[in-house]
């Protein structure tokens, strides 16, 4: 069956058929709007849009991936703000003659996204349109704690990663050569891995500046070192080019530091830690704050490929 | 300029420069993501997205009409449920043709519209994509009182009406058959006047349930009635029929009943009072709760068009 036999009511009873519940989840879908709680008396928002054709593919991705996909990237964004997710709202934009099934499954990717982290969808919308489109819009609780901006970054601060770089930006040209392995890195294409947790965990640490790494580990870098007014000195041999990645970019003529220094969409999360600060676990040192401005390895500018820009 | 040639942060730049401060405001666009005071220890959030072709023409309404239109939308939803707004999150795709001053413009309508309930734009994303698509989320505070739902309703309340309905209808329809006034109907579809002071101050007063008449006040009623397990009757004399909406109707050969009852996109709020309760300025009564189910005016089944299904 088509959205369109289904009409907009029936689309949206299948869809919030298929969500799970979630702890903060006061008022979930049905009503005006949804009410969610806050108990810190702040609460942290952040939208993220994915755009058929710009951001996924129905021929590279399943529907369920979709949905891991753009939940993955609002919720990674609350948690780089030290911040715990609490839950989901979507705006789905779909072709008429788009199957339910496909529907359904994004429904049940955003919905099992989310409670991997203990959050929920609790509303959204529906439209038809001629471009698939999932704008998600994800809130989150800090705990009391005061947020961590991307401002705070301070010379001497040891810059440390959480989470993987490279897989994703490395499943992309895997399939956009045609190829559908290795299974690793398609896989991190299809649903990133992101480590929610230690956005949190950091900021209980007093980490001084951190940031999602969405457009590339040098672009949101430069973005946090711009910010903080100070530069960011990263260190090569932090980075372990994995098996299955090394023979891929050999076979594809590709600098595989490219893909870990300059890849996006993996969601890791990356932050300054105070030089005396012992790293949590999920953390590892990857370089350092300095004076001046910009991001370099190991002293020298990387040559490869900038961040991504969605309208280049 | 085109945002194409502006890039994805010039077009980010751009756009948050000419957006206002707001109270509730704690962290603004420019980080991963925005923090918005939630004194209540709850947050009411509510998402609808508008898609050019289905909810707006750019030959029939401005980019500021639009950016009105959009917040409107979605503020409303968060004053029928008792609220005081807070803040929107946008996300925005555009074509890569289109002109950085629409853009703006559209960034202009969403700011004036929030700051007329002391709301602001503290966040959203951009992207490419075919289609022109604004979707946006709206976040407001309880201030202490429950959220009024849809489902509480009882035989014997009376409904009560707050702002218009059928003036954007028949806006709609002027503008549908090529007409450009009068202009009354017309500037009511481009930008809805939406009561929203009227939904808190309803809920102080103990209204029983209430709703956004976006659908139309029959679809919307309706919603309100099943949730509720009861019958509404309305009373086809409570509804004035404007000179203008009268005029234009016999122009087009359209029963104005069919507008003011059944056209959508005006925004009004609707609510069921507890018959001894005096209806606050603002509100006119407009039926009463029965027992029964469905949605009557005069005793009868209204023969006109039912609500809007964007599928259909």
């Amino acid at each position: 069956m088509t959205v369109s036999a289904a009409g907009e009511f029936g689309l949206i009873d299948r869809i919030t058929a298929r969500l799970g519940a979630a702890p903060a989840c006061l008022l979930g879908p049905g009503d005006d709007a949804a009410v969610v709680a806050a108990p810190d008396g702040r609460v942290v928002a952040s939208t993220d849009v994915l755009v058929e054709g710009r951001h996924f593919r129905r021929d590279w991705s399943s529907a369920v991936d979709v949905g891991h996909r753009a939940a993955a990237a609002n919720l990674a964004d609350i948690a780089a703000m030290g911040a715990a997710p609490t839950a989901l709202l979507v705006a789905l934009c779909v072709p008429p003659d788009l199957e339910l099934g496909w529907a359904e499954g994004l429904a049940d990717g955003l919905s099992a996204e989310a409670a991997s982290v203990g959050a929920g969808v609790v509303g959204g919308d529906v439209s038809a349109s001629p471009t698939l489109t999932v704008a998600v819009t994800a809130l989150g609780d800090l705990g009391g704690r005061p947020p961590v901006l991307r401002d705070g970054a301070r010379a001497g601060d040891v810059i440390a990663l959480a989470g993987r770089t490279g897989y994703a930006a490395a499943g992309y040209t895997v399939l956009s050569r045609g190829f559908r392995t290795p299974k690793l890195l398609v896989d991190a294409y299809r649903r990133p891995v992101v480590p929610y947790a230690a956005g949190p965990t950091a900021a209980v640490r007093g980490v001084t500046a951190m940031v999602d790494v969405s457009d590339g580990l040098l672009a949101d870098l430069g973005h946090l070192a711009a910010a903080s007014r100070v530069a960011i000195d990263l260190r090569r041999s932090a980075f372990d080019v994995p098996d299955q990645m090394r023979d891929a970019a050999a076979a594809l003529g590709v600098d595989p530091y490219a893909w870990l220094l300059a890849g996006g969409d993996d969601h890791a999360l990356a932050a300054a830690f105070p030089e005396d600060v012992p790293l949590p676990d999920g953390w590892r040192a990857v370089g350092h704050v300095v004076h001046g401005s910009g991001v370099t390895v190991d002293g020298r500018p990387f040559t490869g490929p900038a961040g991504w820009d969605h309208f280049r």
